[in-house]
């Protein structure tokens, strides 16, 4: 941990000191190198009341089955509480159309809010690395971001599903993979080796793998530095931005929309559509709803899925 | 123009709508198919006051002398004035230390400086578009950009140089280069082959003819698109973030500085270097000053290029 290599890690203890060891905190672990490292490292820093949280896929029969063993074992070994659950992921996507990453996310995040519930705790540590970042960002980018969707890592994040709030931490964002892979190395920590990760399926395996080495080497060095400071700083807009924008209830009020900066009005429409339960609202949606302010619009209604409408009448816009 | 294709082009002339043709106004025309189809473009929507700015680069001996030649003659076919100038933008990158291309804009811009002011026109229209700013925007995030550098590429724009203000337009920028070429195409336009745009030097050449089709195949679907529609959304979010960022004199007042959200913390820094003359105002250099804020910082100096610092004192943050 005093080695160079490890100045990122170094940024996380800093990070974590306005969190008290002595509190109660959950902790995703997949057994992965970086969940097992980040593990670790909170319990070398006095961490002593983590819950450690395991969600078996049941993508991988067996090998899921043996991981979650695995996990289970090392939170015993380190005195630790531990919450085991099991999704089947594979049918969840095939269900919701959606592909297995997402699928995969949605289940680990209902899983840590069942288990911030059941144990009464709503902090939760997750590994998500400097890396993850980098790779986050140009997935982003290269989806079509809606506004603010370029700042989707941070140190903390706080998320409030019905009653239940949950405060993500993540330490990590700092570091990179190579220095989680040298401090794993120097602990000689045991993990589970995750074979989808090495696969060039999912999108983020091809930036991983593919893209992000191919633009390191036509611009003859490494990018992924750059891009993370440029991520932070999305962050730290998004943050503000956030601050900026009034809240909205189901019905947008077309004057008070007008007198919005473009990039305020655009979040209030995102959240705005959240809130009438309109999915994945891109671009052109939230463009097409700004289009409905103008008095000069041709158009006062946008069909959008699941045959509704947004409408605008009498000075308010609103689903329908 | 009326093909679906250059759905781009109808845009362009709805943005100029707010810019009468009987107003006089500068273009800058480097004879590409790019420049040649703007020009057009306003002939046709009835701006007969334009004044054509080529600039000879020197960067190709006799080739370069044939594209001013060029230039001028178009002019004087559409009955518009021209301002020809030349500079040898290759000895100036060598003395400068910059890239061609860098040393390139540069040129550009105090000729087109020179030309607003003997003309006594401070409007110019340029012809980037949609590909330029996805490219762009890939170049900046590439390359580390600054607080603020992702928005590079604005509609309207505007400079304050010594006395003079430019303001820079450019209605193409929602325009992609297929629908620029099947216009140049359907008119018949003569326009110069510049050969230095096919060759692989530069980063921008990397991104087009490498980065960019890369991704694209990887995802299995134009990428473009969707990075143009991010960059849409910074452009936004860099006009409403300046606008709320306090001006700064030549010693930054650390209270001040500490009342500000982090985005416009670093935004009056970066003003704040130019100001004091301080080139490349890197995200590292931001963050060194921003560290100076802070009571319990260790240093109360930062060395930067020329023998320069910055320094803390008496709650003032200054260069010396």
């Amino acid at each position: 941990m005093k080695s160079q290599q490890h100045c990122g890690l170094i940024e996380s203890e800093r990070f974590l000191r306005d969190f008290p060891p002595t509190r109660r905190y959950l902790i995703g672990v997949s057994g992965g190198r970086d969940s097992i490292a980040l593990l670790h490292l909170l319990v070398d820093l006095g961490y002593n009341k983590l819950v450690v949280c395991h969600l078996n896929h049941q993508l991988r029969g067996r090998e899921s089955q043996r991981d979650a063993r695995f996990v289970g074992k090392i939170a015993r070994d380190l005195q630790l509480d531990c919450e085991i659950g099991s999704t089947d992921v594979g049918a969840l996507a095939k269900q919701s159309k959606l592909s297995i990453e997402t699928a995969a996310r949605f289940a680990r995040f209902a899983f840590f809010v069942e288990a911030a519930r059941r144990r009464r705790c709503t902090r939760i540590f997750l590994a998500h690395h400097a890396d993850d970042l980098v790779e986050t960002a140009l997935l982003n980018l290269f989806r079509g971001a809606s506004p603010g969707g370029m700042a989707a890592m941070r140190n903390i994040s706080i998320h409030r599903i019905g009653k239940t709030k949950l405060t993500i931490f993540r330490p990590l964002l700092g570091v990179w993979r190579s220095e989680i892979d040298s401090y794993i190395e120097q602990r000689g920590l045991k993990f589970c080796e995750d074979k989808t990760n090495r696969e060039l399926g999912s999108s983020r395996n091809r930036i991983r793998h593919r893209i992000l080495p191919y633009i390191s080497k036509t611009f003859g060095r490494d990018v992924s530095k750059a891009i993370w400071r440029a991520a932070a700083i999305w962050v730290d807009e998004e943050s503000f931005l956030e601050v900026m924008t009034p809240v909205v209830g189901l019905r947008l009020n077309v004057v008070e929309l007008c007198k919005l900066a473009v990039p305020l009005q655009r979040r209030a429409i995102v959240g705005w559509l959240r809130l009438n339960r309109v999915p994945n609202a891109g671009f052109d949606l939230v463009e097409n709803v700004r289009s409905l302010m103008e008095p000069s619009s041709l158009t006062s209604k946008i069909n959008i899925p699941g045959d509704r409408h947004v409408r605008r009448r009498a000075g308010k816009i609103f689903v329908e």
